[in-house]
């Protein structure tokens, strides 16, 4: 455990500036993003003032003890009292804070509202704390997050290397009457193998017109000659989610299939170059708009061609997930994906080239170039 | 897709009988429970009357349509104007309602609240509906899902096999050196090529102290002669998850090792002798209790020895994560685990040995009779 004293003094510094008495962390990203390691139920809070704390069951308050240095954290565990223990902690902390801060008698208390905050839990978390008011942590911790420093951008890297591996792997078993629950498998073991820790999603392998489907998952039947293929891979390395995204067809491409794929690529080539601090995703997505419709698919558009990547699979800017992230200007030291959305005629199949780009100051910084070879031969 | 619609019918008289208008779907396990299938953004409306509704994007509704029976369902997809759509559905229900179902104006929607249920997207459900009330779908979803038939049960019990598979390729691999991530690849590479679609949770594999952890994930120094070994696996097969854990010692456990195995194998043998319906799984632990108590580790007991399991991983009765299920009385067709907590010393290590059975009538029918043998020669 390697507790980031930097990061939790920034988000205390933010807070205070939001009047805000804590941030509760009930998330693996936040957890690890903070303490640099990860646990099945990661639970801490970070008051406004002095050391983190973290929320354990007694059995693992030794263990967790000894993996830090004194007086770095508090660690508070009890069978079934955590619950208490917490709504104690925030009453100490709302008469420690400011007066000001309370807004109709109530202090504010971050938590993430994501994908893997469940709601039952935000539920209780207000009914047992009625006295604070619950808001979205992502104001204080997206500009940190956001950016991402030498350490997280070698993690995310080497995800992005091994999904690489994965990629070969699977385009390697390509072939007429393959399963894409085999060539799942496959890529897992070698992406395992190569040291990832294992998928921030379900690995999606999808053939023929399932291609289609945004985020498909494994599809039923073997592969057929001629029909489009779409792999999606996400390992992670110390929490860090990579994506890569390729489409491939087994043997000739026919006509329409052809022109989807020449199409994405001039879409991925036209984004790259709007790339740049400023820009905002809802201008990448006008451009890959733009190219769409030079090429007669305006009615098969989808927004989102990119989004933010990091200890989250999909992080801000998230613009299909928050409407509001689609104005969000990228900055400098982001990393964020092109090549999310399928291009696809319903019914029919579509194709995909996504890779993860760190925001440079000159534009896109491809993390790792790995090449797009759509036709395989069969 | 096989839609259910024997499912779908029981659920929409449980329904009525509740004065419900809707349950609105957005789980992968519900999802499955109802349509036969899986994808990556299930969502779905179930109305008190008439087909059953799914919730897609434009470009994924004819491959849908293909693959449902006409009538069975309605598919209404947009980009963009799904919340919009599920506005308008629940305002054409209210109004097809009777009147008398609507408290303070607001009829009441069903969504399921556990753990894959995103907090942020309630609140959003929340925001766009005012004049529906959010209520937990589990009064009427739990009676059907909690009992299973027998199509679930081979499912299960296939899953259960599988974890026996990733077992034994874990345990022949424990030999001092050995990481737990190369314990973790080789064992789901052997559940995937066995048939898994995946696991339902990361695998766990912890050596030494790390064993305390309630669900540790993978332990990071390489494994050394004596330590105490925590695998715990989840593979799937359909949807439907299994759960296997089994502790090891690599040579000759020591004293306390011994007494923590011998222990633990008297819990299991204790509460298998009591379960059977009617038997709450707070009787059971009591059963758990008292064998510790026996043994001089009463201060380590940890409730919750026992939980549902089925299409999701923890599932009703689940008593420690809705702590009213422990007065949860057993019935026949129930699927529940005996092992889930770790008996552990703190700063030692801890043991634990967890199995799925089905409530029988007579009493608990393991699924797969998975040996117990914590000796491993070194």
């Amino acid at each position: 455990m390697k507790v980031r004293l930097d990061r939790i003094a920034r988000i205390q510094a933010a807070m205070r500036e939001r009047g805000w008495i804590a941030i509760v962390v009930l998330n693996h990203d936040d957890y690890r993003y903070l303490f640099g390691t990860d646990r099945a139920q990661p639970r801490a809070l970070i008051p406004f003032q002095g050391p983190a704390e973290l929320i354990a069951f007694t059995g693992e308050e030794p263990e967790l003890r000894a993996s830090l240095a004194a007086g770095e954290v508090r660690v508070f565990g009890s069978v079934g009292g955590q619950i208490h223990d917490v709504v104690g902690r925030l009453r100490e902390l709302s008469a420690a804070a400011p007066a000001s801060w309370a807004q109709d008698g109530r202090f504010k208390v971050g938590l993430q509202m994501w994908f893997a905050t469940p709601a039952f839990l935000v539920d209780l978390f207000r009914q047992v704390n009625p006295e604070v008011e619950v808001v979205s942590s992502d104001p204080v911790m997206d500009p940190l997050r956001m950016i991402k420093d030498a350490e997280e951008l070698a993690s995310m890297t080497e995800a992005q290397r091994i999904a690489g591996v994965g990629m070969a792997r699977a385009r390697e078993l390509l072939r007429p009457g393959v399963t894409a629950h085999e060539v799942a498998t496959e890529a897992t073991y070698a992406m395992m193998r190569a040291g990832a820790g294992g998928t921030s999603t379900p690995i999606y392998v999808n053939f023929g017109v399932e291609t289609c489907m945004l985020h498909g998952r494994i599809s039923p039947a073997p592969l057929e000659r001629g029909q489009l293929v779409l792999v999606d891979l996400t390992p992670q390395i110390d929490g860090y989610c990579a994506n890569l995204a390729r489409s491939f067809v087994v043997g000739e491409p026919d006509a329409r299939q052809a022109e989807l794929i020449a199409t994405y690529r001039e879409i991925v080539a036209a984004v790259q170059a709007e790339m740049r601090p400023g820009v905002t995703t809802a201008q990448l997505d006008e451009r890959a708009h733009a190219v769409c419709v030079a090429h007669g698919f305006g009615d098969y558009h989808v927004y989102g061609i990119g989004h933010g990547i990091g200890l989250r699979f999909e992080e801000p800017p998230a613009p299909t997930i928050i409407p509001p992230h689609r104005s969000l200007p990228l900055q400098e030291g982001m990393t964020v994906t092109i090549g999310h959305t399928v291009l696809a005629i319903p019914g029919f199949g579509g194709v995909r080239f996504e890779d993860v780009y760190r925001v440079g100051a000159a534009g896109p910084e491809i993390l790792v170039d790995y090449p797009i070879e759509p036709v395989v031969s069969a």
